[in-house]
């Protein structure tokens, strides 16, 4: 399993990934699930995958062009006119990457499938967020919608639900995606530290802030701590239920 | 999908389940998944079920002795000496139902399988809790492991692990109970209420407290809007994260 977040804010990007990859309890480690390209003043691409790492790991090669000779790769991640027209191709290829694995009837015990969140700006039009399925087609963050999950979604969905808003500081919105993984990574095995993130900001056209956090680091440490006491507190200040008696 | 918790507390166990079913979104209904057997001043056994529908119903209705005219019906649950006894043959009749639905390879677009909740005490043993498999077998909760969720439980888990305390009332259960359960049906629409309830009070062997709560009920509205401030302001005590400069 995995656990990626991207959030669209006024302001910008921010992304967040786990490092954990499994082929059963028995045979865990550790993997980037984040890719960024940039051609500096004119783009700023991010790609996190979820899924069957032979698959995300052959369709972050494909945009690599790493089919090629190095001196004949021009990936059209570099080129493409559009953030639109960059989803559409990283879909075809992800579903052409599966396609080929299951040509013949081939199946696996886990399947072949994978799920992106893919985002970034290309200069001319706004900064994009994109969710893209295994079947290539992907559909994009809004107003209503304004983040996305793929991998072990459930247990840290709750509380981007109740406290995100797009007018939050980068600051806080890597806070709340620290509180989201946390209650992830109590609960799944699969889906473990060190953590990775990335900002953008808006008409930057280059990376922002970026890094990695590991599991001893203080304030993750802090976070993890402080948001069960904080939980717990406000749990106690809600009033009890009023039971009937008996019957 | 369906939502049900059973805890194991200090003085006794409470039980609480969600009533939605449905085949498909477009084809939902209202359906009791809370069960309970009791012998007063001998034996109280609750059973809460999710899973296929015609299973579950089928389970019941075979514990409850319907293939026999009413006269009679002499249920072993309302005889059996033991809880250990009891689950074992919950699980068997589960089992078997299981078994008799895909004899001959047959299949269903949603599968025949059912997971369940048992509980209560009967005179000469202590209470007991346990999670029944479709295979028939089945787990008992113990110190470590004080609660069972069945159905959708991962939305509302993150909690109960929390918030979840031996010692703590009854009163406090339900409102703990009643948080997991809204962070569910926030997130997932084939969780719905009514929702029902039931305490059962160590050495009373009778029904505790029970009821049914509406989502219009006042306190589950309470609950709803103030848990989710709560969360916002825990939220934001929490210190930010200090981004590192851009690279």
């Amino acid at each position: 399993m995995t656990y990626c977040i991207g959030l669209q804010l006024r302001q910008g990007l921010v992304f967040m990934s786990d490092t954990r990859t499994n082929a059963g309890v028995d045979n865990i480690s550790t993997v980037k699930k984040m890719h960024t390209w940039c051609v500096p003043g004119e783009r700023f691409i991010a790609l996190m995958t979820a899924g069957n790492l032979a698959t995300t790991q052959a369709v972050v090669s494909m945009i690599e062009e790493r089919t090629k000779l190095q001196e004949d790769r021009n990936p059209w991640i570099l080129t493409a006119p559009s953030m639109f027209q960059t989803a559409q191709e990283v879909g075809r290829t992800l579903r052409d990457v599966i396609e080929a694995s299951t040509q013949n009837g081939a199946t696996a015990e886990s399947s072949f499938a994978g799920t992106l969140i893919l985002g970034g700006q290309i200069k001319g039009g706004p900064p994009r967020l994109f969710l893209i399925y295994p079947e290539g087609n992907f559909i994009e963050a809004s107003g209503d919608n304004p983040f996305f999950q793929i991998g072990e979604a459930k247990y840290g969905k709750p509380i981007l639900v109740r406290a995100f808003d797009t007018e939050m500081s980068y600051a806080a919105a890597v806070k709340l995606l620290l509180v989201s993984f946390d209650s992830t990574i109590k609960a799944n095995l699969s889906v473990g530290p060190p953590i990775d993130y990335q900002v953008y900001e808006t008409e930057t056209f280059g990376p922002g802030p970026s890094g990695r956090i590991e599991l001893d680091d203080p304030y993750y440490d802090t976070i993890s701590k402080r948001w069960g006491e904080a939980l717990r507190a406000a749990f106690d200040q809600l009033p009890d239920f009023e039971l009937p008696p008996a019957p």
